[in-house]
């Protein structure tokens, strides 16, 4: 069972996929262009991971790390399916970051990894945008990397966790403007998703919502204003975001 | 004018100071006592500033930051006045931090400093505790620092800008078992808070319901189970919280 949620004709609905419409929840058939598509889930607490794939880490120059390095990312920074990210005036590092999202559907409190599986309700694919020029400073990583408003890029589906058969072997890719340029596979993660749901849940209580993205694949590159960039992963459809200039937007 | 929000009799309510007691927003009038108290605001993000008074900094051996040190807190952190926050077995110091808690009003991006508190709504006090054992790690502050249940202790009120005539001018106190261990004043802040909002307005949106939590000066000390802890800011109240073992809770 996939569903997304988007906003047409005055009001938010549940939407599910038919053929290349969408049904909405009362049962009207939409277009996809017809409708503006937002976050498949209401988010609650979003946990990031870094440099969880041992590739990657390497080849942003990184050593391997002692426990997993989780960070939190705002609810200011969630953008639905085809929704529009700004790249700052500037930078010269505006990286892409396909993730697997691992949504939590069941309260988790000093849960042990072996039963870790049964708190999740399901998963979506995330893009989690990095600006790499703020990377360094002391409070890593500094917010201007990581909590900029539409960087963090969920959807399109919320697929329930019994439709994915295996959460330890799914490909990521990414293409930018149609080319290839990331791929990996969830299998290569540092730290699994049982061992992150017993890990956090090991110090803190994890709330149906939560969500945790659970790190990138090597292959990242810059992206220009102008560029679409397309995630996917198995079963989990194809997340599609455009960059635009920051330069177009004013003061509030 | 100033306000909490509580739980009484299946319901939540509006609560505001009548002597001794409590008026509802429904006119009934209840000792405090009898409600539990939440957080005065239902809170979006939660940014908390590191190293925000020299000397608390100094206390901690850090040297002098270059911008801003700023991260999230999530929002299963957050606690009440009269709220029980544990202490986790085993670790050496568990340290309070009472800090000055400004409540964004109205949307800001790209504000400047001279306009910045037109964006703010009011104010209240922040325990923003501290698990000091598990500061160093690559990804600062390990969310085992910061993010734990409980760990953002806010109240007992929301009171507005307007009856604080000089945000940059309150004396911060905390009292351990009712012996006073810290002592500050806003007017120390290193960054203060029209500067934080045009800093952070500067590269996302701050939206109502944001909260910053403006740092702590010097004066922690280590807390157990069974202390009580009192955070006290001029014009905004006593804000007092409770300390136990982290042993006597489950599994989930």
């Amino acid at each position: 069972m996939m569903r997304a949620r988007v906003a047409y004709s005055g009001a938010i609905h549940e939407a599910y996929p038919c053929g290349e419409l969408l049904r909405l929840a009362d049962g009207r058939i939409v277009r996809e262009e017809d409708v503006v598509w937002l976050a498949p889930i209401e988010v609650g607490t979003i946990f990031a991971l870094g440099l969880n794939y041992a590739e990657h880490a390497k080849e942003l120059q990184f050593s391997k790390q002692e426990e997993p390095l989780v960070f939190l990312k705002g609810p200011g920074t969630v953008l639905g399916h085809r929704g529009v990210t700004r790249r700052p005036a500037g930078v010269t590092f505006m990286h892409y970051e396909c993730e697997l999202a691992v949504v939590i559907g069941r309260t988790a409190r000093n849960v042990r990894r072996a039963q870790a599986m049964e708190h999740v309700a399901g998963y979506t694919i995330a893009n989690d945008y990095a600006i790499r020029d703020y990377l360094e400073n002391y409070y890593r990583p500094n917010l201007r990397v990581k909590n900029r408003d539409g960087s963090t890029v969920l959807g399109p589906w919320f697929v329930e966790a019994a439709d994915i058969p295996d959460v330890a072997n799914l490909q990521l890719r990414t293409f930018v403007n149609g080319t290839l340029h990331q791929r990996g596979n969830t299998r290569d993660l540092v730290t699994d998703v049982p061992t992150l749901i017993e890990y956090l849940s090991g110090f803190m209580t994890l709330s149906p919502g939560d969500v945790i993205l659970t790190g990138t694949p090597e292959g990242v590159i810059n992206v220009d204003a102008g560029d679409q960039v397309v995630c996917e992963i198995d079963g989990l459809g194809r997340l599609v975001n455009d960059i635009a200039s920051d330069a177009v937007f004013g003061r509030v």
